[in-house]
């Protein structure tokens, strides 16, 4: 027969529009990778009544129903009674389920109220499904044959460790995983997802692993995913399509998974022993801050010069005032003086710079909104690029992808200099 | 009778989880807003069978039903013909829908493929819902007395402005609408939510305005919300609730809706003629960048030094090496020579600082993760103030609060001057 199962997120202030639906979007990918099917999802208020005709319908079309939320400590958390309820059986209060609560409170140096008791009641023959955060256990309960319920408290934190360790080993066990999708992200900068697509064209069309694109925030993407058994199986068959794909983009190719720009750079600039500073203008510091999110960046990150007024320009860069006033700040040549002055006043391998006009005003004829030069000192050379931006998403936007370019270029130089 | 909508999005990528179903949060906050009682949501793959059986459920428990998803162009979207199919009414060709969709394409110079001429097709007696925006139009239709349905792309760029412009005026004039909710958020920097909780307790009990608090990103808010009938009327309910609220809170409120730290700092640096500069450690650059995303912030902004190595710090900011070698560079002296450093560098009225340790590696006995410094130099003195930022929630965590204290700090300055 054919298995399904059900989401069913339980809490008004879904239906008020308070919290937004992140846990239905979790599951459903986790049950995607497990290859469990997944035809409906549910989204009900605090009320007993209208629960229960959701459980109802929910039990006549799924096998596997999969509770979010309700299992607070206050009245109008009402998910297990009514579970409990529904499938007439009767609540048992488990004396573990309180040790653990007053054990978690005493950890924050405070007291349980009356109201968690209440979490340490569940169905007679329901199991514990444990929580290691928060005080709310949810359950795994067969209530008949044929239809298995898994509960889980609506907080993510508390939610996700609670599905990887307990509930998908369960479900493994229980036979409703027989092979998961495994799947490796190639991430690109540099290429809009179109030339990425006519590159690649031809691996479109294989079935096993299958090749899709999509783009996000710039960036373009490209996924290889299999259904198998295990990890290493699935390896295997992802290897060879990877290899084939990095030979067709090159270095457009800059990371899978979680790799982001600023992490690859921070990796190139480590196993070569080369340092680099930063001069901004429109970005006002979030290049720095890019390249600032990995921990350890200390190591190769010497600091940076937000230029942000022309004077600061002459007077910490060092940028000509000469050049300063006859091409603009928003130059090829100011863009490669403030690489150079930041270079040599923070005694660095590498200057990176970024001047341009992020918008929405300060536009001429000449210098449209999204028009961005960023520079770039090395060792032996200092160069600037031209990027022409589109305004029509906004001031962040140029500046996040300002950034982005700024780390793209330093990673090419880096590997073409490996 | 009770009446009340539904939500029905249709689309098996949700269900593949590659989608977050924000439509749902956006719709669900509309219902609420216009009073609009709404008790169910259900998500539903593009499978016409299941569609159906989704469709039979909702005309039995709700009287408006709003559909999202499943307009396109392609054969896997097929709302519309299973709407039609359900209620056993033909669909019918709309010229003006296939003239507006070749309007569209020519727009872009391109040619409308033949599948598009499928969007044209709506149920015999449905009206268009236009979409000023893609080539799926909506409908509104009643196919039978007591049901209401409207339909939505689920692109939420075009589904927003057909929401606003079309159908929130239908739903007014059919009597959906009988009070909206107004609301007014206040938002709270400095104090912790149970602290805000204590000093207007006494507001909680209020029943029209209600005000209601909620934490989100270190920053502590409340809600004062009214159901009327205008906004004027709503306005003259909330001012009160509001003023009663700022004498109990004093300084904390920074601002209400949609103000920033950062957007209420520049408009007092715009309105008392003053500049500031900023010298960031830790934040790598996240200061700058939050004062930069103001459009126009260079009136007030002249820039940063960002002295992540030591060096820097000595070299751009003047900071006394005996003091960094005595004190360490995490320190009361050391943030108070960097704000000072940066103002006399920059020659701005105020000079801001941020030294500190976000961590996850770093700490030591003394200075553990999380320990962080803000200077602030003005016009007449330098003072720097000591943080201890929980570390759990990590690195970026760490950042983002010290910025957001550093603004909050200079916000306090600028109102205290005035």
């Amino acid at each position: 027969m054919d298995q399904s199962a059900e989401i069913i997120c339980v809490g008004t202030e879904l239906l008020l529009g308070e919290v937004l639906n992140s846990n239905a979007q979790y599951l459903a990918q986790e049950l995607a990778r497990l290859g469990i099917a997944h035809y409906y999802q549910t989204v009900v208020g605090d009320n007993p009544t209208r629960l229960k005709r959701a459980i109802a319908i929910a039990c006549q079309r799924s096998q596997l129903l999969i509770f979010t939320g309700g299992l607070g400590p206050t009245p109008d958390d009402l998910t297990t009674e009514t579970l409990a309820d529904f499938f007439q059986t009767p609540l048992v209060e488990h004396p573990e389920i309180l040790a653990d609560i007053a054990r978690k409170f005493a950890h924050r140096r405070q007291k349980p109220s009356p109201s968690n008791s209440k979490q340490a009641l569940l169905p007679a023959t329901a199991a514990i499904l444990p929580n290691a955060i928060g005080s709310a256990p949810g359950m795994i309960w067969q209530p008949r044959s044929g239809i298995t319920i898994l509960t889980f408290p609506g907080v993510p934190q508390e939610l996700y460790p609670m599905w990887q360790e307990v509930a998908v080993p369960y479900l493994q066990k229980q036979g409703w995983v027989s092979a998961m999708i495994y799947s490796r992200v190639l991430r690109f900068w540099g290429l809009p997802e179109s030339t990425l697509a006519d590159q690649v064209a031809p691996l479109f069309s294989l079935s096993d692993p299958t090749v899709a694109p999509y783009a996000s925030g710039g960036e373009a993407r490209l996924r290889i995913s299999t259904r198998t058994t295990s990890a290493a199986l699935a390896l295997e068959k992802i290897r060879p399509v990877e290899e084939e794909i990095r030979r067709r983009t090159g270095s457009s190719c800059f990371g899978i998974d979680d790799d982001t720009l600023e992490s690859v750079v921070g990796q190139l600039l480590l196993a070569q022993e080369q340092t680099v500073a930063v001069a901004e203008s429109c970005t006002g510091g979030g290049l720095g801050e890019r390249l600032t999110r990995i921990s350890g960046s200390s190591a190769y990150f010497l600091g940076s010069v937000i230029a942000y007024d022309n004077h600061v320009k002459q007077s910490l860069l060092q940028v000509d005032p000469e050049v300063l006033a006859a091409q603009g700040a928003v130059s090829s040549a100011v863009a490669e003086q403030m690489a150079m002055g930041v270079k040599a006043q923070l005694g660095s391998t590498w200057g990176l710079s970024i001047t341009g006009l992020a918008g929405p005003s300060g536009a001429t004829a000449e210098k449209p909104i999204g028009l961005v030069y960023v520079g770039i000192a090395g060792p032996h050379s200092v160069e600037s690029f031209k990027y022409a931006i589109a305004p029509l998403r906004g001031r962040d936007w140029v500046r996040q992808l300002s950034a982005s370019y700024a780390l793209d270029l330093l990673r090419r130089q880096l590997l073409s200099a490996r």
